[in-house]
């Protein structure tokens, strides 16, 4: 198992996908490739995730299948937490083994995203089902300060004027849900 | 997902395991491979699968791995029940995951399985560790009375002189832990 630190940046975008897109390649930027992602949540009929901080989620990238816990943040500053992943072959199965042990589909995510390189960080452009467009800079084992820098250069570079969510997909859509059912 | 209606009919072996495999490849027996199972039985913390006769198992075969969720016994006669299975990539991982939502490891069997085919027979020659050496005879889709008379026959033909055990290797497992500490 090997645990990286990821730390991500994350922007509501407000330009075209495709146009930012071009603009990275031309810039050298390596496209790596595009994904599309759905994240099923589950939730425990006695334990609520949402007071316990934890998470479980089925993740299908393109045609594969993966179920992960995610524990508690930890500590205060840090952004750690407990990540267990498998891999597998049936979602469906998976599912209904989960909800005979007492877990049930609570929400789901759909995204389409186009993923880029430039050394040690990825651009993410993310169209989120629901919520519209964001871009996502993440750094493979990159300081902080570092993240911020080369986002700050980013940022005028590309035209990027979107603030800084600091919030998950997932917590976005709930709250639009419970907007829209205000 | 297939749904087959599995029947088998076990018994303790007291011949030498290899020499009944040879007899029977002597007599036209097709030697369909020789497994190493182990069997990994949870249970819950809050939930006692023997009392609710559920069964929630990993099983490695060779290097597969699978996570089986089993339902309880379905009417009295009938020995169908419910069964969920998803293969995965990592044991390890899965029971870790399993751990977090609240379930342990309470058992294991490995065994060492030569499976022979002859028609729409298997036969299993298992060697359990602990428990011992036990023949299998399962018939896919066969009527109860089709692979009494088979068995009845195999018997005589081969010299299998043990009872037949309606208990799994798990129930024979637990029982033989229980008496040990008595």
């Amino acid at each position: 198992m090997t645990d990286v630190i990821e730390r991500e940046i994350k922007v509501k975008l407000s330009l075209d996908p495709q146009f930012l897109i071009d603009r990275l390649l031309q810039e050298g930027y390596e496209y790596v490739g595009k994904e599309i992602q759905e994240d099923i949540y589950l939730n425990g009929d006695s334990r609520d995730f949402r007071k316990t901080d934890e998470a479980l989620r089925i993740r299908l990238v393109n045609d594969k299948i993966e179920l992960t816990y995610k524990g508690p943040k930890m500590g205060s500053k840090s952004k750690s937490r407990e990540e267990i992943t498998v891999s597998l072959d049936d979602k469906e199965s998976m599912i209904r083994i989960l909800e005979k042990l007492g877990y049930r589909v609570a929400q789901s995510v759909r995204k389409t995203r186009h993923v880029l390189r430039k050394g040690e960080f990825n651009i993410c452009v993310d169209t989120v089902e629901g919520l519209g467009n964001f871009l996502e800079i993440e750094g493979i084992d990159v300081k902080e300060e570092r993240l911020l820098d080369f986002f700050k250069e980013f940022r005028s570079k590309f035209g990027i004027n979107g603030e800084i969510i600091t919030k998950s997909y997932l917590e976005l859509k709930v709250e639009k849900l419970a907007g829209s059912s205000n």
